[in-house]
Formats: C-alpha cells, structure tokens, sequence
C-alpha cells in the first residue's frame, strides 16, 4: 500500500526526531499520507505501530471511507481538534505543522492537549514544520508515473494547438487558453494545474499575465505557461513563440534565455546545491546584461502541489535530491516591449536511463526552439 | 474609489478597536482592499490618514502598479515581514490576521516589530481576526453586480446544457460537467468557481462528489452543484434532475428538500439569528423523518470566496445582515440510493425591490421544480 508505506516513512521520521506522534492538518499532506482528498479533514500518525486515525466532516463520510479504506475515520466538524485529544491521551511529544496552523489554531489544538482539571494527562505540542513535505521532495514510481502523464497531456496540447494553428494574429488571450485547456482535458487531464497564462507583445513582459481580450499581432512574442493536473499531480511548462517574422531584439533574448535554461537543466546534478543551479543559469542572463530583468527564482519542485520544495532560487541553501521533481525556468522581461521565458519540468537522477544520475529525466518533450508560427 | 472607500471602512474600524494600524495577509482580504489579485503580498493600513502601504515581489511589480495605482508599493521578497517593520516605526498596537497567520509567519512578524537593540521602538502585535471578513460581509453595489452577472452566467450555462438535451442517459458525469463549465465560459464567466459537482444515481448521495465516468442512467438522479467566476467573484448553485420518470421515493425526498429550502428563503429576513435560519429549513426535513440524513449546514456567505461569512448552520450564533448574499442549500442523501440537494444564492435584504428588507433578491434563477429531462 502506498500511503501506508508513506505513513511507515513519516513514524520512521517522527521517531528520529524524538517525537511520539504527528498531527497532520495540511490537506496537501493528508492526501499524500493517507489517498483522502476532501477539503476538510486531518490526520494522526504515530512514531509507534498503533494505526493512523483520519477525521473528516460529515460531508465525507463516504468518500473517507472509499479513498482511505485502510484507515479508521473519525467524524467530527473539529477534526484536528479532536484528534490532538485522541493524541493527548497516548502520546507526550505530538509533532504540528507550524507552517500550516494559524496562530488561532494553535490555541484550539493547544485547549485540546493542556491536561486534565486534575493536571493528569497532557502532552506538548512540537513544530514539526516540513516534516512530510520533505518526504514529498522525493517522488515514488508512482508519482513519477502520474506527473509524466500530466506533462504527456500538456505535451500533447500545446501540439495540437500549434498544428491546428491556434496560434494565429486575431485571436484573444483568452481565446488561445481556453482552447489550450479544453485539449489537455482532451488528453486526459482532470483539468489545468494552474491559471493558464497566455501573453502577447508587450503583456508578455508580465512574469505571471492573465489572459486577457488582447488580441495576438504579428511580431508579438506569446509566452504560454501552463500545465495538467492528473490524479492530483501538476506539470508545469513554459513556451515562448514569436507570431511571424522575429525581430533582433526578440532572436536576442530568446537566445539568452534558451542559454540560461540548458545551463540550469545541466546544472541539475544529485547533490548540487540548490542556490549553484539557479546561480548557472542567472550567470548566462546577467553575462548578457539582462540580470535586473529576471526577477524571480530559477525553478521550483512539482508535485501534488504546483510549487513544493525545493526552491532553486540563490537564497536556496539545500541540496537536489534524487528523485525530486523540479522547473527549470529562466526568463528576461523587458518592461512594455516583451518576455521570454522557457520551463520545462524534470526527474533529478533521471532514473535507470541515468545510471550516474545525469541527465535528469526531461518530462515536458515539447520542442525548445524559437517556433515561428 | 472602491477600494479606498473599503481601506476607509477599515480605519475606522480599527480606530473602534483601539488598534492603530492592521497587517493584512490574507491575498483575498488584499485584494478586497486594494484591487491587487498577485499571489504574494501583504497590505498595511493605518487606523489615521496615512496612505496604505502594499508589498508584494518582483514578479508582480508591474501588476501591482496597473492594479492598484492609488498605492505605494514596495517590492520585497518577504513583504509582511517588511510592512510589520515599516509599522513598527510609526504605530504602536498593529493588527495581525491570526486566522490566517501560521505560527511560523507569527515568529517573523514578531521578529520584525521586537524593540531595536538600544530597546526603542518595537510595537505590539494584536489578534485582529476577522475584521476584513466583517466588513466583506456586506456587499456593496458593484460586489452584488458582479455576483449577479456570475449567477446569470451559471443560469445560462445550465439553460443551455438542459435545452441541448445535454442532462441524458449515456453520457458520463465528467462529460456533463465540462460542457456546462464550457457553456459557463460562453456566458462570461473568468472560470467555473469551483470544481463542478456531477453526481449521478448512487453518487448523488455523497455530498461533494467529484466527476468521474460513470455512466447517468435513466431513472437516476443528477445532482449538479457548480457556480461561475466573474471578475473574482463566486456564484453557487445546484440543481438536481430526475433522467425519465421519477420513482415515489425520489418525489418525497425531492418535496422535503424542496420545502426545506423554501422555509430556509423565507426565513432570510436581516436581523434574523442565523441558526434559526439553519433550523427553519431543518425542522422541514426532520418532520419527515431524514433529519439523519442532513450532514451539512443550511448556507453560507459568498463572495471573493466561494465560502465566507456568514456561515448558516446550528452552531452560528450571529444575525443575517442586509447586504450579505448567502446560499440556502438543504440536502437529504440516502446513501447506497441517491440524494437531492437544492441551492441558490440570494441578496438578504432584497435591495430597491424589498422596502421590507424581505424577499431577499434570488441571483440563482434557474427553475426549482424538480425537472425530468
């Protein structure tokens, strides 16, 4: 069973670290631990083999018991509240997710386990930030095998898309997206994994554009990031196109940017340190003189969230991991003329076709060129 | 200018609350305030006539300025952390969101106001959950316009999808719930503004059932709760269908959620307490014996958020405001059989219309018959 062998790995953690138990209460990491996807609910595991315990609202009482067979479930409106009672009663050392609990939450979950009138019972409650996140660094064949497939589907899109010539002067933003995410849905996709961006001519100059009624023009850049979500996982892919005839300028940044990006996916060796692979790809866009014109991080994990750690970014202090799944996405945004940015998504270590770990696996195959429509 | 008129609302507010300035994290509550719709960033607004403050990152730098061009923005990486600093240096009691601020963010934001080394300065950080939310509460003239175009559009979309014989034997529920998210994108809507719910027969019992590719079937209830998004702003409606003929104890329970949800309208007169609301509805389904069966609250708020204040259920203690726009959604699911849940959104207080303050305005006016396709 997957989610029990991932909860085997988190009591492996919990009890490395000195803990008796963990509350989990980020959905994100409730599903991963346990297959339940509701939009309210918690879940208790422990560092010892007693079983993990599950709570939900009434409105998932089926569903819990569908997705989560495995695992008792506990119905209650104050889920989390109710297990760190439970927790309080069998454990003294109850890990939290600090990052996730708000600070009136934490007087609730505090409430739950203070002890008793009578001073018995009790028990602490211990940041335990990131704890599953970092098991979620590392994805399982299973994971892999469901972010290939939202990459595939996105893949599959963005072609069918150019091929019919959906990317033509006269068309809307927002006409090119939501064409864009009716054929992921058309390649398997459950639905987008994030607001499509569609920018053209001088929008796309805006990092994160939304679509808009502007309508493509030849010569205009149009930058299109997007991505598929399969079965909870996202992809995540960058293309920039130029409509017609690219002018030099155009030719130039695309070219920094195409640079920067092969020296960021080359720099995505097991080990490297985090702020060394977003620094290889900066050092090309700042060689040529565009360095205050990239202004975010370089890539980012993919997963069951659109962004999970790592962070490659040049305050990023951690190292790659083997089987962690990242972006790799330089851009130039010059303010009021145009952008360009090129992204695609991959497997550190590359699997069995890597056998030293490099290259990494290329999940986004779209092609990387400038495509002159 | 609306969202200086709401900025203004707030001062006074946290005048009220003897606070002299508030730290606003939540990104809906920023872009309530400042029009701003980046995913990172933070607003401070002072309690006296000092300009509010908005940071947010370099990616969004030119968004911000077009968004929100009556603003000072500051570019910063941590910005929340930046403003408590700049807050600190000219207020004393800062409002925090605590409902929304983890434990960890509260660390840094306590950090960033600690007195100086010399021990000057320093500010105090108070519990301010809410307030923006109150305020949020009560719609103004351009929220109730947007959310009337997004019920229009989700109304329209579902016209559409019944009239083209789209509701019939054949098709799988993921089928049905794009085309009506496509239709609803026909009729003006940015998005669907939640994950479309198509239950048919059996699945129609679960509460919040996802799409999947069951097959609707003649004599099965549809179930179809969705809503669209127009320019942030949410519409929540559902509807529930018999396929062919309808079986007796499809009627009765399709009757008592019927009654329910009309005692539930007419129970909407502000000032009333919002639990005797909840329990207006509720008592109909009890009388006829499913009261077991009713898992969830009566309603909520909708808004910027598809749930917000108020919420309407057993355990809200507080009163129906006029202006507030709320749903009224009762349900009755017989599991292993099929389910029936009726739901509009509605304008407490009735507007021009209700110089009673009663009818509420029905924004969701899709026929409330129970339809057999």
């Amino acid at each position: 069973m997957t989610h029990s062998s991932r909860r085997a790995s988190l009591s492996a953690a919990l009890h490395a670290a000195d803990l008796d138990a963990m509350l989990v209460t980020d959905l994100v990491n409730v599903r991963y631990l346990s297959g339940f996807t509701g939009s309210a609910g918690a879940l208790l595991v422990y560092a010892d083999d007693r079983p993990a315990l599950l709570a939900t609202d009434g409105r998932y009482r089926t569903q819990a018991a569908r997705q989560a067979p495995d695992l008792q479930v506990a119905i209650e409106r104050a889920g989390a509240r109710h297990l760190a009672e439970r927790a309080a009663a069998g454990a003294d050392r109850i890990g939290f997710e600090a990052h996730v609990v708000t600070v009136d939450g934490f007087d609730a979950l505090s409430a739950a386990v203070a002890p008793g009138e009578s001073g018995t019972g009790g028990a602490e409650l211990v940041r335990a930030s990131g704890m599953v996140e970092a098991l979620r660094e590392v994805k399982d064949g299973g994971e892999v095998a469901l972010l290939r497939r939202a990459c595939e589907a996105a893949d599959a899109a963005l072609t069918d898309l150019v091929e019919r010539g959906g990317l033509r002067p006269g068309r809307t933003e927002r006409e090119v997206s939501r064409e864009l995410e009716a054929l992921m849905l058309d390649h398997g996709a459950d639905a987008p994994s994030f607001e499509t961006i569609v920018a053209a001519g001088a929008n796309s100059a805006v990092p994160h554009h939304r679509p808009t009624d502007a309508v493509l023009a030849a010569g205009d850049f149009v930058k299109i990031d997007f991505g598929a979500l399969v079965a909870g996982y996202h992809s995540d892919m960058t293309r920039t196109f130029v409509l017609g005839a690219a002018a030099d300028w155009q030719r130039e940044i695309y070219q920094v940017v195409a640079a920067a990006q092969q020296a960021g996916r080359q720099a995505l060796h097991p080990g490297a340190r985090l702020c060394e692979v977003d620094a290889a790809a900066r050092a090309v866009i700042a060689e040529a003189g565009y360095a205050e014109t990239f202004s975010h991080g370089l890539g980012h994990g993919v997963g069951l969230r659109i962004h999970e750690a790592p962070g490659i970014n040049a305050a990023a202090d951690g190292t790659l991991l083997a089987g962690a799944v990242v972006t790799v996405e330089p851009g130039v945004y010059l303010a009021d003329r145009g952008g360009v940015r090129i992204e695609d998504t991959l497997v550190v270590g590359g699997g069995p076709s890597a056998p030293t770990g490099f290259p990494p696996e290329l999940l986004t195959r779209f092609p990387r060129e400038l495509t002159i429509c």
